[in-house]
C-alpha cells in the first residue's frame, strides 16, 4: 500500500489532489473499484471510462490532465510511467519459502541463502543456486549448472547439464534451455548437397549420423526468456544469450548461436544454428534466420521475415525471402501496377495496329 | 460396448443387417479384426478395404450404402457421424482416481468433489479446483486460481496465479497459461521509435525497462487448448479466450487478446498484444497477428497469412503481408503474367521500331 | 581418456605427431586449455586460432594439413569427423541409476532392466520400458505405452496413452507425444465450407462438435524428437515417425500424419492433420503443410515454404504459395523487373505518340 504522493514521488508526475489517499491497487479504468483504486489512463480510447464517476484516482498523460477525476497523476511518458508503477505494485510469484520438503537436491549440489526450491524441483549433482533465486515448482536442474542470484525460473523450467544462468534472468514456465542441437551429417554427401551444386535431388540421405552436442548454453544477465523458448546448447562450445536480450514464447535458439546485449526477440522467431545476433537487435514474430548469418546491430527484422543474407547494422528489412523495407514496400506497388501495365499494353498494340494499318493503306495509296 | 442398433440410433443412421451385434472397437477399416469391430468408413477411398471381406460391420456415408458389408450403418453427414461414434467409443486418459498422496495441496487450496489431482501435481493456496475436474499429472496451479467443473488438464499444464479456467475445459500436455506478457520501455525513444518516424534506425535501445504484468487469463467455458500452448496474462486486466473456442498445439496469444467465442485458431498461429480476434473467427497455422489489431467476427485467416491491418467481419485474406483472398489469388496471376509482358513489350519495340523506319523510309522518299 | 593414436584410428584419419597423447577433451580451438585438449578445425576461420600456441593437438581438414601443430589428425571429411569424435567424447546425460525412490510406477508397469527412472517420473498401468533406457525427470508416461530399449526421454516428456515409443529414440524436454488431434465439425455447413463454395463467408461456426482421437503415436526406433515439439495421436489409427527420422524443437505433427524414415524436419514446422511425408524428405524451418498433402521421397521443402499441392518425389519447392525452386526464383527477378517494364512502356508510348504526330502531319501534308 502507497499513497497517492509516494506513487507521484516514485513515478515522477505532478500530482493533483490528495496525496494521502491510500492505493490498494493499480488496475485498468474499467475495473475501479473504489476509492483505494488506482486508475492507469495511457490513452485517450481509455479516457471515456471516466464519465461514469466511479474513478477518483487517476495517472493522466499530459493530453488528458484535464479530465475530471477528483485526484490526478499527470504523467509525460505514460508507458514508462507504466512500468514504474507496475515495479510498486506487482505482486510477487507465489513461491514455497525455503526449500520445500518435495524437492529432490543432489547432495553435491550447494544451494544459497534466501533461495526458494518449489515443490517437485530436481537440481543435479555439482549444481549451485545462488541467494535469493526461486525456482516455482517443477523445475529440472541437470548436472554441473551455474544459477545466478535472484533467478526466478518459472514451473516446468528445464535447464540441462552444464549450462550458466546469470543473475536476475527469469525463465518463463517450460522453457527448455540445454537441449541438443539438431546437428546430422551424410557420411556420402546428400540430398541437400547434390541440390546446391546442381539444383537438382541426385544423392540421398539414406543415413543420418548424429553430432552430439557437448557444449552447454550461458544466459547472462538480466535476460528473459519466454514461456517454451527452446535454446539448443553448442556444439563443441557454447550458445550465448547477451546481458539484457529478452526472448518471448516459443522462440527456437539453435546451437553455437549468439545473441548480443538488450535483443528483443518476439514469439515463434527461429535463430538457425551458429547464427550471429548483434546488439540491441529486434527480431519481430515468426520470423527465421538460416544458419550461419550474421545480423548487425541495431537491425529491425519484422514480423515474419525470412532471412537469406547477411543483414548490416541498423538495416530495416521485411519479407521472405527478406528485403530492405523501402525495395520490399516498392515491391508491393509494382505487382500491384501489373493489371495497369497490361491495360497500356493492350492500348499500345491497338495504337500500333492502328498506325500500322494507316501507314499501310498509306503507301498503299502512293 | 453397444449393439449395432444401439449405435446406429445414437448416430440417427439407417441400419441394415443385424442390430444385435455387439461392437467392442470402433476402427479404421484397415484395422479390423473380428465380428466385435465397427469400421469407419468416411470416403470412397477407404471402401477399397472392404474387399477384403474381413469387415463385416461398417458406418458407411450414403454414396457407399450398396457396399457388400453383411451389416451397415448408412449415414449422411460421415464426418459428424465420426463425431458421435468416437463420443460412444473413446477411452478415458488414464487419471489417478482421487487425490494421489504425491500430490502437493496447499491447506488453503479447495478441491471439489469427484476431483482427480494426479502424481506431482502442486496447487497453491487459496485456489479452487471444481467436482469431477481431471488433473493428469505434473500440473502446477499458482494461487488464487479458478478452476471450473468437468475440466481436464493434462500432464504438465502450468497455470499461473489468479487465472481462471472455466467447466468443461481441456487442456493438452505442456501448455502454459499466465505467463507474464512480452512488454518493455525504453525510456527514451528507441530504435522502432526512429524507424516508425524517418524509416531509419537513429536512436537506440540502450536501456529496456520491464513492465510487469499484474493481470490474468481467463479461459472460459468449453474451451480447448493445445499442447505447448501459450497464453500469457494482461498487463492490467485480463487476456480471454471465448467460450466454446478451439485453441491447437504451440499457439502464442499475447498479453491483454480477447478472443471470442467458438474461434477456430490452428497450431502455430501467433496473436500479438492486444489484438482482439471476433466470435466464429477461424485462423490457420502460422498466420501471424501484430499487436492491436481486430479481426471481424466470422472472418477467415487463411494459413500463413501476416496480417497488418484490421480485418471486416467475413473477411478472407491470405498472403504476408495479408490481402483479401481475391486480390492475393489475381496478384500471383498477375506476377506469372510478367515474361508474357516482357515479351509483349519486346514486339512493340521491333514493331514501333519497323514504324519508324518505314515513317521514315516514307518521308525520306518524300 | 583415449590416445591420440586411437581417436585417428576411430575417426579413419592420418597421424602426424605423437600417437601416445592422451586426450581428455575435444574442444573448439578458442578453448584449449592445455596438452590433454584436442582441438577440433574443421574450417579455414578457426584456423587463424592455432596461432596461439597453445594448440598442441588438432583434428585438420586436409587443406589445412600444413598447420604447424606439434600433432595433428589429418582427415577427409571434417564434419562426419566431428560426429566420430564426438560419439569418443560426448558426456551421456546425468541421470539417477535405477529408479529414483521419488518415481511413482504403476504395479503393472513392467520396467527393464539398468533403465533409469528419474526424479518425479510417472509410469502408468500396463506400461513397458525397454532395457537400458533411461527418463531423465519429471516423464510423464500413461497407461499401456511400450518404450524399447535404449531409449533417451528427457525432463518433462509427455508420452500419452497407448503409444509406442522405439529403441534408441532420443526425446527432448517437455516434448508432447499423444496429445488429442484438432478436429472439430460443425453439425450444419460452417464458414470454410461456405467460403470453398462460393469464396464468401455465407455459413457460421454456430457450434463445434468435438472429434475424439482414439487412436495413437507410433515412433519407431532410432527416431529423435526435439524440445516443445508436439505429435498428436490419430483419430482412429496412428500418426507415425518413420525409423531414423529426426525431428527438430517446436515442431506441429497434427494427427494421422505419416512420416517416412531419415526424414529432416526442421525447428517450428507444421504438418497438417493427414498429411504424408515421404522417405528422407527435408523439411526447412517454420515451412507449413496443410491437411492431406504428400510430399514425396526424396523431396526439399525450403524454410518458410506454405505447401498448397501434392510435391513430387525429389521436388524442391519455396515460397508461400510454394513453387518450384527455379519457378520462385525467376518469379523473384521478374518482379523487380517491373520498373524497368514501365519505363519501357512509357517510352513506347512517347515513340508512338511521336509517330502518330508525324503521320498525322504526313497525312495532312496531303
Amino acid at each position: 500500500m502507497k499513497t497517492l504522493g509516494e506513487i507521484a514521488s516514485y513515478v515522477g508526475g505532478q500530482l493533483r489532489g490528495d496525496a494521502s489517499i491510500e492505493i490498494k491497487r493499480v488496475v485498468h479504468p474499467a475495473l475501479v473499484r473504489d476509492n483505494s483504486d488506482l486508475a492507469l489512463i495511457l490513452s485517450p480510447g481509455a479516457a471515456s471510462l471516466i464519465s461514469s464517476g466511479k474513478i477518483t484516482n487517476a495517472v493522466l498523460p499530459e493530453e488528458l490532465a484535464d479530465l475530471p477525476t477528483p485526484n490526478r497523476i499527470i504523467v509525460n511518458h505514460p508507458r514508462l510511467v507504466l512500468a514504474r508503477v507496475l515495479e510498486l505494485f506487482a505482486r510477487p510469484v507465489s513461491v514455497y519459502p525455503g526449500v520445500h520438503p518435495s524437492a529432490v537436491i543432489d547432495p553435491s549440489a550447494k544451494i544459497g541463502r534466501h533461495t526458494s526450491i518449489g515443490p517437485y524441483c530436481w537440481i543435479g549433482p555439482e549444481t549451485r543456486v545462488g541467494d535469493h533465486s526461486r525456482l516455482v515448482s517443477h523445475v529440472s536442474v541437470g548436472a554441473e549448472v551455474q544459477i545466478g542470484e535472484n533467478a526466478l525460473l518459472h514451473a516446468g523450467v528445464r535447464i540441462g547439464d552444464r549450462c550458466q544462468i546469470g543473475s536476475r534472468v527469469i525463465i518463463q514456465p517450460n522453457a527448455t534451455i540445454g537441449g541438443d542441437g539438431f546437428a546430422y551429417v551424410t557420411p556420402e554427401p546428400g540430398s541437400i548437397e547434390s541440390a546446391r551444386a546442381s539444383g537438382e535431388v541426385r544423392s540421398f540421405n539414406d543415413e543420418l549420423v548424429r553430432i552430439n552436442s557437448i557444449g552447454n548454453v550461458v544466459i547472462e544477465d538480466d535476460v528473459e526468456i519466454g514461456a517454451g523458448t527452446c535454446i539448443d546448447r553448442g556444439t563443441l562450445g557454447e550458445t550465448r544469450v547477451g546481458r539484457g536480450s529478452k526472448l518471448d514464447n516459443l522462440v527456437q535458439v539453435g546451437h553455437n548461436v549468439t545473441i548480443g546485449t538488450n535483443c528483443l526477440i518476439v514469439a515463434q522467431v527461429g535463430l538457425g544454428g551458429s547464427s550471429k545476433v548483434g546488439h540491441r537487435v529486434v527480431v519481430g514474430g515468426q520470423a527465421g534466420l538460416p544458419d550461419h548469418l550474421t545480423i548487425g546491430d541495431d537491425a529491425i527484422i519484422l514480423a515474419q521475415a525470412g532471412i537469406t543474407s547477411h543483414i548490416p547494422a541498423r538495416g530495416i528489412v521485411i519479407g521472405s525471402p527478406a528485403e530492405p523495407r523501402r525495395n520490399f514496400l516498392e515491391q508491393q506497388l509494382n505487382i500491384k501496377r501489373i493489371p495497369r501495365i497490361s491495360k497500356q499494353i493492350k492500348e499500345l498494340q491497338q495504337q500500333v495496329a492502328d498506325l500500322t494499318e494507316k501507314l499501310n493503306s498509306l503507301t498503299r495509296e502512293d
